[in-house]
């Protein structure tokens, strides 16, 4: 096991990152080198959990949660994150429905980051201002830290914005990185990122924006299904065929959830609000017009329905490669005749594969401790070493 | 001090238990070696916080909170217990009317376990639910440490079910015990358990149900005393009376208060809904029914004010053994012209008790520690020992 | 920076205090020399952060929290405080518009106090509720150690009453000493206390109280201006009258905003309301009296309407010393053209001394520390040296 942790910290320190005091905002703005780094930190993490090796860095610091949206299993994932490293999670309540701006944002980012190493935000309700908000956060964390106001930068962790929602795909590849022998066992799988049916509405397009946003960094090739009218943020979608391109994959574009499944390796069906409908909402929800929003909602639901057949069936999951292919969701997934009358994938199927889907979310919480860590550590693979050679055990034993 | 504490766990080992890896959901499923080690673990706790040595088993670790009824008292000695752990405890709010069944508890048991080492689960409020719940929580961490999902099994600690309240009759005998110079002492000694009149409605079952089923293990004599109508689960009487014979004890069941006070060592009078009642609340609670709540609560209320005489008074209380019999009560009580107008207990009864009260109340944190220590490892004395030997501060002094 | 730090000790060292086992209620129950020992201690504890040593205190223990008004600022404040000296905070959540009293207070007091080392309490809503129910919780658990029934006597920490707001000023004090080079350099300076404007109503009186109750100590001139009708308590103000003439200093009551203005050192404009509204409001509130409480908004805000113009402006600026007198508030301040319409300060003053406000609040979580620590630790001077040369990293490092 320990043999096995140094050749992860061997890997880690001959990647050239520069991830220290930067944010983990979007896959898409780091290289290749820092998401091998993330993955190689969080399998290190998890390895020496295994291993009975405390991987506590900090005696104190607090980590901010900062969640403008429910949440229990990212919750929970990041509070684990932030315990494994001895951060203690202090939860910033401004109320769900606020978009506060401007000098609320600069004053409250200073004021609750005196003592705190990270911060992790959830903002994914509103197009256009998830992300955006994020980035004001971190403009004024630089301020602060420019006045002499913090002695030092919180790390900020996207835990899920309108664009993108890092922690997730990430979890999802190291899933899938364990599943196929390593990541570069990715080049020239396919993969179908899929739009399902749900008798639910409005939910946000950041986990397939993240998908494909990922998937196109590994050589894959890529499927993007959905029913016209449920496209996904257009530049993601463009920046997703470009990035494919150049790691010698291909990124195809289609409105057939068959064509999506044929010969496929992975297939990953979820449902989302058409882009329209996020876009339509966001001045409904800002305005507070329940009335408006009701309206959306009936509308949004019936034009669903005509997709109803839009799920993961058995007769499906035979068109990918050998029948066999792997199933993925970020759950809870609405299974058909459990969760609801029809939704995105067919009980039997759900069933031969719910293992595979805790074991996918079980790497979140190590790759948001990951995240933090490379956001707060120059010499990543010095401080694994160090707890290494420590050898502190994270549970006392007679 | 340490010398005590030396004693605790000598006789710790000489127990012969089976408790790792098991969750503690009902004193009556532990043999009395493992009640009794409870006990031990729990003195030994409280001895070494005392003696400034740190208990802190894990350097990282989630202890999971999980309250489907509002709660302070048990909330709090349940942060203490994990703190005392160095457990950092995480809230699973899923809100407090819904019952969630089936996918959704497999699931969200399964995706808030993956860094948990403990579940502390309270859910009263509807009977035949409360216990069938956890019981179907511990199904899906075991089949999640089967399929290897989840590193390690969190151990569950009932903090309060429809059918039993573990950690509170535990810690009132733990009391018991140091009171009567060890749990030996109980033996003979004349418990009453009785109903008493209360202005409120619908309190739960589980304490009268607890202090018999947990009173009946140690040859006590017990009189359990309620107003027709006001039974308690028929199976838990059963069970308490075999346990009683069993023990060489001896259980009387009666219906007036003064017959029960004749004598005794120690009374617990405590209000309790009627058994129908209860039976009758759950498909109203469950439908959302508020105006059927509402009539039942009256019908209830009504029915209740025929037994107002049902309180401790001074005068009940020279019925007892020399008059001094121990009061107990889990808190709060309601106290007359205190708390209420007319309520389960004596002003003057009360403040002459108070502090026993407290004291009783005192244990609770360390019965819930000592849970979940053994629960968690095979050699506890092993563990202890290692403690000690280690000899940390819990606080730095000078 | 180690050096630095051991002359802090020295220092505290000569001080003579008695604060072992007290509360931090009010600045005026404390001493000179305790006031000074609270700020060594919160300067050598930021001081040890800044150096990466840790100062963890205890390896498990819990800190109450008992906010009974709505906080961000001050709770992340005491979740850090807590934190650096090893303690985890459980919250106390007893509803808010409730005033408890009696049995109630005595019991909740002891049950969340078995594993606790202190308690942080909010309650500025009711004028001559706050500190009253601080006064009753301290009783209670002084009661609950005399009976043996607590093994310590946790610490309470006055996080805001209705009389004082001692975190607050005292971190006020602590950035003005830092910025005056040392306490003794206060001696003489002119502060202005005053009111301004703000388009909201309600806001309590213990800001201002507690600045000229602590701006008193210290030899400064104080001018304390307002509106007719806009008094502090009226004890509070005869008690900084006298302790300003025994300190050396001076203190003068205005009722023009330019005249408190006029060669001032230091300029603290903030709103609050008038002391017979918050007279007004108490039964009101504790009644529930929605239609009443609407009423006095209303007509407060009118009368507030008369004082517009009661604006820390750049005009009011240029009055004070060279024009360059400090601004101070304990944020967030109602910004004209910013928060609001009109406010309590214009923008362009708010924007230049921003950084200066942000400074001021990063000292609270260390003076809350400092005031945790002195009750809890009877040789506090011996406690910091110890921890200095066990030199534990506070976060470790390659």
């Amino acid at each position: 096991m320990e043999k096995n942790i140094g050749k992860l910290i061997e890997t880690l320190r001959s990647k050239k990152i520069s991830m220290f005091r930067k944010d983990f905002l979007l896959t898409w703005e780091k290289s290749r080198d820092e998401i091998d780094a993330t993955f190689l930190v969080a399998d290190a993490l998890r390895a020496m959990r295994d291993a009975n090796i405390s991987t506590r860095v900090w005696d104190s610091g607090i980590a901010v949660s900062n969640f403008r949206d429910n949440s229990t299993r990212t919750r929970f994932s990041y509070a684990s994150a932030c315990d494994l490293l001895g951060l203690y999670v202090q939860d910033l309540d401004e109320g769900k429905s606020q978009i506060a701006h401007g000098e609320t944002v600069r004053e409250t980012a200073n004021m609750i980051s005196f003592l705190s190493e990270a911060i992790g935000i959830r903002d994914d309700m509103y197009l256009g201002e998830g992300d955006k908000y994020q980035r004001e956060v971190a403009k004024a964390l630089d301020e602060g830290v420019a006045a002499g106001v913090l002695p030092d930068r919180p790390a900020i962790v996207n835990l899920q914005s309108d664009v993108d929602h890092p922690t997730q795909a990430m979890a999802d590849f190291l899933h899938l990185s364990n599943h196929f022998g390593g990541i570069d066992g990715l080049k020239g799988k396919k993969i179908a990122m899929t739009w399902a049916y749900s008798p639910s509405y409005g939910k946000p397009l950041s986990v397939p924006q993240g998908i494909i946003g990922l998937a196109s960094r590994f050589g894959m090739d890529i499927t993007l299904a959905h029913p016209e009218g449920y496209d996904l943020i257009p530049d993601v979608v463009e920046l997703s065929k470009r990035q494919a391109k150049e790691s010698g994959g291909s990124f195809r574009h289609v409105t057939s959830m068959d064509e999506a499944f044929k010969g496929a390796d992975i297939v990953y069906p979820k449902s989302w609000a058409p882009f329209d409908v996020m876009q339509k909402r966001v001045p409904l929800l800002r305005n507070g017009d329940q009335a408006g929003l009701k309206d959306l909602e009936k509308k949004c639901l019936e034009n669903n329905a005509r997709y109803r057949d839009w799920e993961c069936t058995e007769d499906r999951m035979k068109l990918t490669r050998s029948g066999t292919a792997l199933y993925m969701h970020c759950l809870p997934a609405d299974i058909t005749d459990v969760s609801c009358k029809a939704g995105e994938v067919a009980a039997s199927v759900f069933d031969r594969y719910r293992d595979d889907t805790y074991r996918e979310a079980s790497y979140k919480p190590y790759i948001i401790a990951a995240m933090i860590l490379l956001g707060k550590e120059k010499d990543p693979a010095g401080l694994l070493a160090k707890m290494l050679e420590r050898g502190t055990p994270r549970v006392v034993r007679p």
